[in-house]
């Protein structure tokens, strides 16, 4: 089967925007977008949601994906933006993610960026920093993963990046109840994949319709 | 959370049932119907089928369910004619089950059985052969689990002696698009059961309609 490089879990608007202007993007505000929440709260609602720190949850529909979010992931690439809101070089190693002491990816994770920096390592996740074109990174990365799938964990702009390199394999997007009009855009359509993609279409009670693609 | 007892990727027809008539089980049909493929045909077609020899496959909804079968499941339980089409005290300790020589299952299997056997290891899987009651095959699969959830594997009446007992957490049945008519029927209705769980109905492309219960 080889060793798939998957988006999972990534959430857009009905408009196909999955983050706010790049110059609003913020310490307070990651998304760069006014109630970001309403992008995710569907995955926040399950069982499985890998930052939940309470019992219950949903385990309809929506619990699959978030259930699927670890299996047989063995590293994660990232954009720089998802990693933080900083541009250019950096200005001290301060920042760490803004997921605190136990970030949620618990395997290697590239972090993408052209300012190198030191390797950070928070519980089970260590945050490496490459520059270095897709196919590069997807490189480093697979051979990280040991022979497990990689997960490219966006944002818009880094999956578009791997998309327009014909580098992912299967993706899986949220769409979300909301129109948000302005901001990074994932897509015009959904169907501008389908000449390369499988394309099914579930909608969710929670609201969201989910969007699975695998290449053809 | 606990550890949790989920019915996955369970095959039923439109009309509820899930096997043939007792007396028409045989070596040669292991579900007592005919064209039983009719029922799980849709998971054979994914990607992550546990019992795929071969690369391809959908990467759609349904490979999730298929895809979920093996993930947190630190063991299985079964009834005797899951296991083998025998009745009554084993003739001899011939019978190894349906699987050949590497079962799909890869944890403790706890098969519930009146009559005494010596357990068998093929691969990763070893079959025990269990008397009692439900819960306390369910106390000896938890501990064989080892923190981790137990995947009830059917047949039809041993998921409704565990529904009877209370003792079901989550369950995912598959409704296939055809009608039986005759044979062990798991319900009259879905809705039978909506009293003590949450129930979301799926329909998927491949034809099935994926129903997915948790408890309330």
């Amino acid at each position: 089967m080889g060793q798939l490089l998957r988006v999972m879990n990534f959430n857009v608007s009905r408009d196909g925007i999955g983050a706010g202007p790049d110059q609003l993007q913020s310490l307070e505000s990651p998304f760069g977008l006014p109630h970001a929440e309403r992008l995710f709260a569907w995955a926040g609602a399950t069982a499985s949601w890998p930052m939940r720190t309470d019992a219950g949850g949903s385990r309809g529909l929506d619990d699959y994906f978030t259930r699927d979010f670890a299996r047989n992931i063995g590293a994660e690439i990232m954009g720089r933006n998802k990693f933080g809101p900083q541009r250019g070089p950096w200005q001290d190693h301060e920042w760490q993610g803004w997921w605190g002491d136990e970030p949620p990816f618990r395997t290697p994770v590239f972090v993408m960026t052209h300012h190198e920096r030191p390797s950070i390592t928070l519980s089970d996740t260590t945050f490496h920093f490459v520059g270095g074109d897709p196919a590069d990174i997807l490189d480093q990365a697979r051979k990280a993963a040991d022979g497990k799938d990689v997960r490219l964990g966006g944002g818009v702009s880094t999956v578009r990046e791997f998309l327009d390199a014909d580098l992912v394999d299967a993706m899986h997007i949220a769409v979300a109840p909301v129109e948000l009009g302005s901001g990074i855009r994932l897509w015009e359509s959904p169907d501008e994949l389908r000449d390369r993609f499988h394309l099914e279409v579930v909608p969710s009670v929670s609201g969201v319709v989910h969007h699975l693609f695998w290449r053809k």
